[in-house]
């Protein structure tokens, strides 16, 4: 640690930050967005609150701009220590009344009457949320962007596989055929409607919050009559929408329509947008996992030195970044009903719902972002195997286009004779062994009904993709 | 039951099914909403959902329009044993099996001809998520116009009592003034956040189920090759737009880009934006129960006859209207998340996750709609009390103008030294009983720096309410 | 109804009762446990509370026990109007205080002067907390039933099966060979696991309520000083023991350390209980849904007339019953989840924390128990084909061995060497779709190392199966 | 980075770890725990669980003593890269094979021969899951022992409280009177609830992990077979018992029936008990902010240097140990909920529900720890006003005991009338701002049914605490 550090103590810490290496976490292990949401960067984030808290008071005379560049170039996450505020947290349940206090130190080493400036008029709340909507702000771009990539190489999947037939499987047997298009269109459909869901939240939903100790801003209106070009005379209204004007300029983030220390939307959408990310990409990661297996082989997890290995059985690929992806599926939902729970905080800060919000929300970027990155290198190289669809179709020996026969049948038996014909013949066809085609062939109610080629062509699976093509096409046109 | 009821066997049911009287969840019973997704009103929306279909098929030609008439006025939940239905439902993992049968009977005691035409081309899930969405859309038309109510009466109460000064209260314990319009003002602030949130899902987020047995449609598309006005030159992709635009129509549903069998994006919104409403819902409910305690006593809940009342207390008043809302915003959030999980779908469709959605739906529904119900009342009838609102204010010996009082003696005394004084004079308040201005007056530190009358403004709680006033307006200011 | 049914208004019931039928919930419509939670099933519990608080008290003296009979004859759900007291409930946020008014009338109909007796002392939360113990002691004996009948049907399978090779699979993928038998056992250990929590709730975890407004009995105690045998000279420390003891007697609930109103350990407890339950019978679905893929039919489930039908495809035979299971599975985590965060219960009694258990509490009851008793029929009729266990390890051409062959030419050619070898020939043998021994014998590293006869055998899966069968008759000597 | 560590690559790691500071989670920063179950040490505990393995079958004479000598010497997290290991294991989905190749390593640089027996015929999850029980047992060691102090201290804060009145509150307002013993008793009562169900875990609970590639321990056994003193006569019953407690014997850990790589219950029953202990130290955490409120007072929490000061408001003293318990207690029981859903583990081990588990399962256990750290202090120091709680008696002017007086008028009145009496009385005398008993002298109805004296003993609302008394010292006879 260098000379500028901010040491509270001389004593030595007695208990030294363990990194935080993704060791148990391994899906956002290393990924931008892990690093995006880690302690220093959220530190910083907060400093840089600070800092344009600071500047827009600064643009409205209440505080001198040489102060307000001071504090900005002084409020750097490299000059504290972190750990030593993490530990100091305890004492006021939240970071940053030892972070205004290290802040003022060392602002004060250079500029005392600067550092009369720092955090003036504010509340821990205003800087922590403000610095936690700016962590998303960075986060969400990353996560969108892999979104966008993966959306992408989904794209071309679903382009380049429009017409390759595989079974259509509901309730975990085959059922009519489908295409792998379709399949991939519709993943691509869940990334896109969660690329939206999270563009909407941080192009409307990510505030700055400034409130002030109880939500009513009145220690800065009080610093201002003080300080403010103004002076007593300052105007309230016009004062309000300034500040906040300037803040929300400062930060890039949005303005909120009142404070909301205690109404926690933005936490809450974001729970629900991060959540609603993960399980849309955890869909993608059951599929892949099901046609991976063993038995059916129709995909193959892109392969790479290493990937995949296992420790005791050479012979294994297994599905990792499916894995990983689905490991994050798993945990973001019940961590977002956490954040949503904690849209119930009593009074104008409550004393607890907001504490318990910081470590979900972090999980829930890094979880959600680790899965979109690993989706990239999912979507973009995963193997598509046509022969083995084309093999899987034939394993029930035409009993996955039973539908169409039965509709075909239908206005010359009556539906129900139909589909009890057919069940019938399915049932015969299964403990045979034998290709459905055949049996029906020999059933004397279809005696002259229709020639073999036809029959053969009814019972060809490939035949039987209904309007998976045109679905897709109309899919890829949504961008 | 009526002659016309569909029965399935002779023998007795063994099991009758329980009336579901809310016993155990009075949030919502009796409510509009637990009418609207009772197990009839289910049953009824997936009949519609049918009959819309057969109407669907017949603007196409390719089912007779007669056929299609007969279908939907026959598509009535109280010609069916929706007991038999749910005990059915047992053998096939959900209910529209038994539900299409019975229809099917229905029809072809009247109409042998026409019961051909039931459910043609289509699988259960078309139907039933279908019909969720028409519950949903119903149900949410309720919970909007409660919170439209809700919202209106917080508006009162916000502009009445825009000036009513009242304790900020931060980490349990008061912090600075702030007044009751603002705290009204943030409680509708979350009610608008909800309503947008449901009003978003409504208009664009229920669409149309229409996949057939695995989502390409083949059903639907062999059918109009084989009975529909082009025959096997059915173009698919203009009767694609056709099927699905006409069975928007008919529903008043929108349309969907893919089939979501097990794309389940509008499950997930709506499980978001529901669990969002109860959890802002819940928000005012503790609140009003905060300000209700015994000793603060700053609002009351509506007296009503019998409303509140103890089976062992004769003086109590209970705040039953925050306690039922907070009983449900406890409850949806975890249910929002099992839905939210459920967006792990395998397949085409799932063997389980879209089977454990209909009743967490439902729940998720009447227990927001209960709370959507009850908060009418509670925002309606809120009793607000100023006088116990200055009276708490003056608890503390002004010590909830601490912060005013530091900021003013920061530029004469320095940041930290005046935070220091205060902090000390407040212990001395504090240990002593005595008002906090006394304390100060006789301060060697502060001798001649103010007036008393000054002194005596400056320790007015109603004189530092900051920004509330403004805050106040340009939050009303929203729609 | 009948004429002495309790209605409290002329007034038509504006909004009669559902029935809740299950529609929206196949996994337990129609089962015992169903039943056994009904509304009417709680509200009869309900009242055997108040019965047996009566008949507790006569035991001591303070009431007569006329008085006492005639309340426990009377206290019948039958004689209320269950959908009245749910509407009634919103006006004091639970159903008690209608409760007790409805049977006090009943009462005074037949005998005022044993009216006076009804609720003596106690408070709503003491009735219904002892009732909804009542209803989960009588949920318990059936679910635990269930659970037997599954594990014991299990045994026998993991007996029959003790030697029956087939691929065990790890992260989707054929990993080395395993039993069907070992598969059995571990299902019966999750099954007996389960059951051996929940017996140690229903023995040890369902205690009485009894605590009167706030914990203290004080009612209680007022009125065995007015009216017991010992007048105002009843002992408060004997009066204690002796009320818990027959108040535990009557009804064959526990006797609790404490009043546990806001000390909600039961319920938590309960709800851990039920979602070990809910989630080990999960695990045998989701197993059983893997099984039988399509492609890899090495189980079935039990046929039965309709069973698992599809509504359009004639060939299918769902796994419906695993699908019921997994979707209960799905449900009940969370609505724990719900229960635990209920623990969090403010004062002696909480405003909505209490509220919020009860229909939590029923749902995952009846989830859990409908799971059971359809896991007794998947278990007990679960049809196993060994012959394509066989055929599928087959498949990767002795991959699912190269762990042993690795171990076998470890020592000779060192672990890491042998390693890259064994992944070396497996990528071979997979690309040219050749059995792994015949690319083994051809390789010069080995040549000589190995009689042909010794490769072949050290290639069999059915020769590398391990412990498998110790594991079983080791597990099979648990009960 | 020291000579001896193992660093996979040239090439520099492209993204540092970040320490995890706690920052973003105050309640565990700095605690035993924390550092009890960070990265290192869970690393150090996979290790100790690899030693362990190589030593249990020296033991069994399969791996020569000197080389589990020299595994268990080298074994040390200190020696490798954890951030290394932790990138790495996003190719494999899990950090053991990186680290096994490491450990490997490091050993082989010492003596190439006893490298060889490195996981010698294990698999990851053997080590993993034996080292994250492990990691558990050391954890629940500092919760139990801060879980038995916490009880302790409210032990004692019951004893000197047992007779000190204070209002009893249900439904947020005052109801009849209680003792702060009996609600100190009832904190205590669920401590210790909390550390039997950890202690259960602890006890019996975490096994170790054996079970090979697939459960069948098939690798461990041909080894033996290969190695082993008896070579391939090794008896497969006696060497699994041998191993198994040899392996039990060398971790300190039991011994499981089956391997438990996909059946999940040892992390489902701490994932309970933790969620429960966090739930239960939650309530104390409520209660004491309910009683810290600034219109309360009647506790305030231990106050030290720094603890509990506000950013803005030099008054405060926030309470600052109840707010960080409460964060921890909102967030470990969704934690556990999807802990409890990986249950749903499919095949011999999972895709994605194995790995889910691990940081949940970290969070659980470091969120509650660091409460029942918090939770010592609290009861502790915690500060008791008895004059506080004796004043808000008073508060209501008697109507805290109209339970009482309405019990002793129901003889004279009946029941329904005193309830009545009561009734009106009690709104009168609140509308007047009256004593009670003044209203109730003036009542004709009571004319000379009650001697002043007599009518002033029944509305003393420290004559009302009922069996407070009496259940305090029954429940401190539990240990």
């Amino acid at each position: 640690m260098s000379g500028t550090t901010e040491t509270p103590d001389a004593a030595p810490d007695p208990a030294p930050a363990a990194p935080d290496t993704g060791l148990l976490s391994p899906v956002r292990a290393g990924t931008p967005v892990e690093a995006a949401v880690s302690d220093p960067a959220w530190l910083q984030a907060v400093l840089d609150a600070e800092a344009a808290l600071a500047r827009a008071q600064a643009a409205l005379g209440t505080v001198p701009a040489a102060a307000a560049a001071t504090v900005t170039r002084l409020a750097r996450a490299e000059l504290l220590d972190v750990r030593a505020l993490a530990l100091e947290s305890r004492e006021t349940a939240n970071p940053v009344v030892g972070l205004v206090r290290a802040l003022t130190r060392v602002v004060a080493a250079e500029d005392p009457a600067a550092a009369e400036y720092v955090h003036r008029g504010s509340t821990s709340q205003d800087v922590l949320d403000t610095g936690s909507m700016l962590v998303a702000a960075r986060a969400l771009r990353l996560v969108r962007a892999d979104l966008t990539r993966t959306a992408r190489a989904l794209a071309h999947l679903a382009e380049r596989h429009r017409d390759t037939p595989l079974a259509g499987r509901t309730l975990a047997l085959q059922a009519v055929p489908t295409t792998f298009g379709l399949k991939a269109a519709g993943w691509r459909q869940l990334v896109l409607d969660a690329e939206r869901r999270l563009a909407h939240v941080a192009e409307h939903g990510l505030p700055v919050s400034l409130g002030g100790a109880a939500g009513t801003l009145a220690g800065y209106l009080e610093y201002a009559r003080i300080d403010g070009p103004d002076g007593p005379d300052t105007d309230p209204g016009d004062y309000l929408d300034r500040l906040l004007d300037a803040f929300a300029a400062e930060t890039g983030l949005a303005r909120p329509v009142l404070p909301w220390h205690a109404l926690r939307t933005p936490v809450a959408d974001l729970a629900a947008a991060l959540a609603f990310t993960a399980g849309a990409l955890g869909k993608i990661a059951v599929d892949v996992q099901a046609l991976t297996r063993t038995e059916v082989g129709e995909v193959a997890e892109p392969t790479a030195a290493g990937r995949g290995s296992s420790s005791a059985m050479p012979h294994k690929r297994n599905p990792v970044l499916a894995t990983l992806i689905r490991s994050a599926a798993l945990q973001v939902p019940v961590i977002a009903a956490g954040l949503t729970q904690c849209l119930l905080a009593e009074d104008e800060r409550s004393a607890g719902a907001w504490h318990a919000e910081w470590q979900l929300l972090r999980e829930a970027l890094r979880l959600t972002g680790g899965a979109a990155h690993t989706a990239v290198e999912l979507a973009e190289g995963l193997e598509v195997r046509p022969g083995r669809m084309r093999a899987n179709l034939d394993l029930t020996g035409s009993q996955v286009v039973s539908e169409r026969i039965s509709a075909v049948l239908a206005p010359r038996l009556g539906k129900a004779a139909a589909k009890q014909l057919l069940t019938d013949a399915s049932g015969r066809a299964e403990r045979d062994g034998r290709p459905l085609a055949g049996v029906l062939a020999e059933l004397p109610e279809l005696k002259g009904v229709f020639e073999p080629q036809e029959l053969a062509l009814l019972c060809d699976p490939t035949a039987y993709t209904g309007l998976a093509g045109p679905l897709v096409d109309r899919a890829l046109r949504e961008l």
